[in-house]
């Protein structure tokens, strides 16, 4: 594997990957090679090499499959430090007219050719860092003795209302696709202590933004005998680890995005706290027409961390803008023990969380406000009545996470298929 | 947390968990306590106990939430070792008239409390070994390289026909929801090297058995230059490494699900291999009714599967009743690079994989042969126009694994929520 040059050099090893580009100068001829953990530049003098295989290496295409063999040698000048004195070529599947060429594409064009488009060391550098973060994510929990507890998918419960839901028709009865695993993680956290769910949500939404996806990875933590406060502890240190990973494991493909390395490096423990009522006073400060019950919109969120070097916490909204489970403050009743976390760098909303309401007749009475089925809710309730216990979750959004770590202007690239309102193919 | 009270020895700790279970025995009160991490016994003679802590004691109710004082003493007798000396109770939420009792209930019952169900410790221990088995899983793909990429859930594409397939309306189009993510796979394999993708997919079938799921999890490797021996390798390799992960981490799970140890102990490698044609011959032999060129249901695994002590390969399979995509045996065309693995302990199959067809033209004409669409296999297609290179992969059912190791009956009881034919709640 490419990543791995670093261990052979001055022997002479095989690749088996893809030809990215290709130039000549001259007499020296020179392939850049993928093999998906990276790429490297193959180098060839025509006095040097033996003349059919220079040949082939004139005719080779983009995105050919190739196996090349050839000595590993130390360049400082290559973005990984090192290069291949080629010594063979072999071609394993041609490739004509290769659709993405090296100049610029539309995005429309990219994105209807995207099962090529990932090609790219742009777009593979970012499904790596977004793996490594995914991988993070579950190392981070793993170690902190939480159980992973697959959350469903269908579901019958609808905790926002429908509008915002897909529906399907579950062998004759209406079932959603869920937007969130938290209800269901509650029930398991009161079963195994500490656990997380991680996997896919789905929002029907008619918009159409840069941070917006119909389909995407959210991973939610619930701890049982856990309050506003432990709770704030493990979302940042989550985050900070997150990033620290990155910044250890993934440098190349940073550099292959030109990320501002020093924006990562600049957030450190603990992030700083913001209350709803401190962050609308900055806001009217900055000159903001924004009122008290108001809810952020990506503008106000991205003034908010303009504050600050890592990410803030928001906390103590509104009850009325906030779901219908957050624990009201007890020395505040109008506002809930939640908060969101802002990245820093103006990537908005990575994470919402807070206490839950653990009592059971005032869980019921916000059932009833928000005309929610009490029957389909049942269950939920169950849990404040069988032995309830102070709770807190969170749930953090994995591509916005992958776009603020990887410098992204839009959301699409974060995941390997995105769904959009109008984009379901390929 | 009490899977770490062997730590804390001759220490006064404190668990924050709920009551299981109590027992009296003329001066002296026992309470069972789990906290998700597992249960603890806690002991109290009335002579050395303050008399109102002795009293809670016996007032104290099933899944009441408590915090229990106490000093850890090693206790042989105990199935994890280790005892409580109580010095403190404390009762957070209460639990009256708690639906699940320690007798036996139906199933049904219990299905409709899966919400409770899942504290008892025969489900809470399974469900700590399906996450041990999920996050060996994706440790096993790290350590090796393999970049976690994420197959879409929604879709257009309907790779087994329709008939099958949730659908859902996608803003106006007909959309489906993943049976499998596979040809996505097979186009990241050829921009990452290898992959894998692991999330919820789903089959709208109407059949019940003890077997199948309409939500379930899956694992999907797929490599690039690798072909059919190579994939089964990877194959065995990550079953065995899973065996060893759970047999070394959850020994008190699988004690308390009093599973055979050792049967998962008598797993060596390599896996014993099997071609369909003698597979059928060993059937024949037997005394089955079997033709070659049918497929194997549960009777015939479950047989085939009894010769061995190690999961056992089948290989090469009629192409008739295999996917469009799987590439014949240079061979004896009528048979395809497909192999499928059956647990021990006529567990059935837990993995299908093969290497694919890699060919343009071929390709194209399976597609014709099965009536898909070709437009929407277009983007598919391409992976074989554009450096094409040969390629296996696998997937391989969560639940059906877990049930495995476990040593369960029934399949629902291998996942937090499970959805059947009939069952969408809780």
């Amino acid at each position: 594997m490419i990543k791995h040059l670093g261990k052979h050099v001055n022997q002479e090893i095989q690749i088996e990957g893809w030809l990215f580009n290709k130039r000549s100068s001259g007499k020296i001829r020179f392939v850049i090679v993928r093999d998906g953990s990276g790429q490297v530049q193959g180098v060839m003098a025509k006095q040097e090499t033996d003349p059919e295989l220079f040949e082939l290496a004139g005719e080779v295409t983009q995105e050919s499959s190739i196996r090349v063999r050839g000595f590993v040698r130390e360049e400082p000048r290559a973005p990984s430090g090192y290069e291949l004195t080629v010594t063979g070529l072999e071609v394993v599947g041609g490739s004509e007219d290769y659709p993405i060429t090296l100049k610029k594409h539309g995005v429309d064009f990219l994105a209807d050719r995207r099962h090529l488009w990932i090609r790219g060391p742009r777009q593979a550098s970012i499904l790596r860092i977004r793996s490594e973060i995914e991988q993070a994510i579950r190392d981070f929990f793993y170690q902190r003795d939480f159980i992973l507890a697959d959350s469903p998918i269908i579901t019958s419960l609808a905790a926002e209302g429908t509008t915002n839901l897909f529906e399907i028709d579950y062998h004759g009865e209406k079932a959603y696709l869920a937007q969130t695993g938290q209800l269901y993680s509650e029930a398991t956290a009161m079963a195994l202590g500490r656990v997380y769910n991680f996997g896919p949500v789905f929002r029907a939404e008619k918009s159409k933004t840069r941070r917006h996806l119909l389909e995407f990875w959210m991973v939610e933590a619930e701890m049982a005998y856990c309050d506003f406060e432990q709770n704030l502890k493990v979302q940042e240190e989550l985050v900070y680890y997150i990033i620290q990973r990155v910044l250890e494991r993934n440098r190349l493909d940073l550099n292959t995005l030109k990320r501002d390395i020093s924006k990562l490096e600049a957030v450190t423990l603990p992030f700083p706290r913001l209350s709803y009522t401190e962050a609308v006073k900055i806001l009217q400060d900055s000159g903001e027409d924004f009122q008290w019950g108001e809810d952020f919109g990506a503008p106000q969120e991205t003034l908010l961390s303009d504050h600050y070097e890592s990410p803030v916490f928001v906390h103590r909204f509104p009850a009325d803008i906030k779901a219908f489970y957050m624990k009201p403050d007890p020395s505040e009743s109008r506002v809930v023990l939640g908060a969101d976390l802002l990245a820093s760098e103006g990537y908005g909303e990575i994470i919402g969380g807070g206490q839950r309401l653990d009592e059971l007749e005032p869980l019921q009475q916000r059932i009833k406000e928000h005309n929610l089925p009490e029957e389909e809710f049942a269950w939920y309730t169950d849990l404040r009545r069988y032995g309830s216990v102070p709770h807190s979750g969170f749930g953090l959004g994995i591509e916005r996470t992958v776009a603020w770590i990887c410098g992204l202007e839009h959301i699409r690239e974060a995941i390997p298929f995105p769904r959009m309102l109008y984009r379901i193919r390929p």
